[in-house]
């Protein structure tokens, strides 16, 4: 057992656990055959996107709620400010608590979001551009009806109910010697570290930031928390936290081992590996830590034993298909090119004799004339084209250059 | 007990399924509490999109050649004809049994499939333009090389292994009512009304095939097999069956109680509701029970427990995308307008700005001058855009003709 003078001691840990049960499910943990080969690793996936409301998040706000209750008079209902997971996991908890629950959003909010937290009984309210002005309405609502503010991760009692997804990995994967999980404020890493850390300190524990919104790159390094710029985009939404936790940070600067960072282009390739070997969706912050693994960003030992946590599938489904295309480019899988050529009878036909020939599928083909880039007397072919790998694009490229063709690559990876 | 007097009975089925037994996956079976409340019934999922290999085809091939190596001396190894679910149940099923399996596939089996069960372990050979030329190789490998030929569906001991789903199903609902099970050739939908009709009579079976491949439709009116147009096209493809299996009829001409069938439209919204719903994947043939639940095809009686099989989940990555639009757009969240305004400056921001007043995302945007059906003097702008339902769209669309706008919705629906 490693010392601890944390709040947390695993006692409360498994006492949280327990009065989890029946609300919560046991996610699927699921080994992976073929993954596990390819990355030369045992790899298991906590499957937290299989959870009630599509995340981890229900975890901590139903532990949060169940404590509010049982220490005193109940409040008048809970507010909440997230135009994401944290709302609906708020929700569902206040709900099957019997309590009212207010959702503050900015008005921005995507429809999809406003529905599903309404379809699970919240009030939505919509204000500001951003969380942050959303945040003072919620507070003006918290004290003006008596309702209690629920922080999405910066807290106690909301830590030790995400820790609840530790303790369910440990149990299920009692030899594990690799965690990896997803990192925004840290109320997830706070508590799948200290679970595991709490009963086996050799475990290493792994989290996983966006590029992007990397406010903890190098709190492990220097302690230092990185400024993030306002315009800052990842397709990781669920992690884009810019104010790391305090209480959070308590945990992850004692219990965690390292931390890394994917891009987005790895992101979505991550949610195509994960709908194809697991055929379940996971959302870009869900599957940052299967990106890191299939990056290499994480050193793995001899018979490492590792458990990667997929920590929620609410992706908006107009995003999807622009995720899987994305992945299928990242990955070679996909390919688009303009080629300019004469304007003349036969020249489109040629070139799809050429790609045919190969053995690449056609997608979309645009034949542009009189676009005002292209030359006089010339015509842009675009295609969008299904290859097998960046080997397949290249052969491609080199036989249409073969044939005195110009070519762009519009993907230009 | 419902006499019976075919060749599997129960124990039969039983000893099947026991011979399974840690090769196949005893897949989840989950309520879905708002599907439930929405369509007035107590609906449960058994997802066979999340078996080995991605459909239950495994189901019925691992249990194939268990019986051929019980039965006699081993074949050389095992060979079948398919481009889908079947090549990889035999691939897998063969390699486990250490057999070897050559898939043949048409020419124009898509890139993924071949790779897919090349992955397995199987000689994957390409031949004929579809799946009757591509089986006349098949038939002289067999014969050549001395492999056993299996048959996708037509097998009673293929029967027999997908009957362990049905087992299955009602281990897991015992109080159901009512199963909903995907037909193709008929093999998983006989096994599952076996399964339950010999042990609860009353439990109501239906199968479910797609509108434009539907040989069965009227085979338990008048007992007649439809004739299937040789270019019929559906996004079901893993049941675009034209021929009925001759076992598999008795089976269903007796246990099986109706047939409907569902359009490609109401696939790809089943699709989308499926990922929502539960966050995995199924493909088109997998999902048409669901779609046939949302389309109120199947008559739902006064506490109705339902089991629906979601059968497989090997979608083409490269068409997810599209499959979602096409379901969001079938079920009023995607719209897409061409939209004829005056070619003057402000014409396209006033348009966006009523757009945005009613709430209205806009997905994508093209403003086009010069295409030869818009009069001279005007452009065509066409809008593709995220709505809440088709009464919003029709809002938008009242709210243009009043501005007297000329506008075209694109999708027709």
């Amino acid at each position: 057992m490693a010392a601890n003078d944390l709040p947390l001691d695993l006692a409360a840990l498994r006492a949280a656990h327990a009065r989890l049960c029946g609300v919560v499910s046991r996610t699927p943990q699921w080994h992976n055959d073929a993954l596990s080969a390819e990355l030369g690793l045992s790899l298991q996936f906590k499957l937290e996107n299989l959870q009630r409301t599509g995340s981890f998040k229900i975890r901590g706000a139903t532990h949060k709620i169940g404590r509010l209750l049982a220490q005193g008079p109940p409040p008048a209902g809970v507010v909440a400010v997230s135009a994401g997971n944290h709302a609906q996991g708020v929700a569902r908890a206040a709900a099957l608590a019997g309590l009212r629950a207010v959702v503050v959003m900015p008005v921005s909010a995507p429809l999809t979001k406003i529905l599903a937290c309404r379809k699970l009984g919240a009030d939505v309210r919509l204000a500001g551009d951003n969380l942050e002005q959303a945040a003072e309405l919620a507070h003006r609502i918290a004290a003006e009806d008596g309702l209690a503010f629920l922080h999405p991760y910066d807290d106690w009692d909301v830590v030790a109910g995400q820790a609840s997804c530790g303790l369910e990995m440990l149990e299920d994967a009692p030899d594990m010697t690799l965690a990896v999980v997803p990192l925004g404020g840290g109320g997830l890493l706070a508590g799948v570290a200290l679970a595991l850390k709490l009963q086996n300190p050799a475990i290493r524990v792994v989290g996983v930031q966006t590029d992007a919104v990397a406010p903890w790159r190098r709190f492990l390094v220097d302690g230092s928390i990185e400024e993030v710029s306002p315009g800052a985009h990842t397709i990781a939404d669920g992690i884009r936290v810019k104010r790391p936790g305090e209480h959070t940070r308590q945990v992850i600067a004692r219990h965690v081992d390292e931390i890394v960072t994917v891009d987005d282009n790895a992101i979505a390739e991550a949610i195509v590996t994960l709908l194809e070997r697991t055929r379940t969706i996971g959302e870009g912050a869900g599957v940052v830590g299967l990106a890191a693994l299939l990056q290499g960003k994480i050193w793995l030992g001899a018979d490492e034993r590792a458990v990667c946590v997929i920590s929620g599938g609410n992706v908006d489904m107009t995003l999807v298909g622009r995720s899987i295309d994305y992945g299928l480019a990242s990955s070679g899988r996909l390919m688009s090119v303009a080629v300019t050529v004469a304007d003349a009878p036969g020249m489109l036909m040629r070139l799809l004799k050429t790609v045919a020939e190969l053995g690449i599928n056609i997608r979309h083909v645009e034949h542009r004339r009189g676009e005002l880039h292209v030359p006089v007397g010339m015509t842009e072919i675009i295609l969008q084209m299904e290859t097998r790998d960046f080997e397949h694009q290249r052969e491609l490229i080199v036989h249409l250059v073969g044939e005195g063709l110009t070519v762009r690559n519009l993907l230009g990876l």
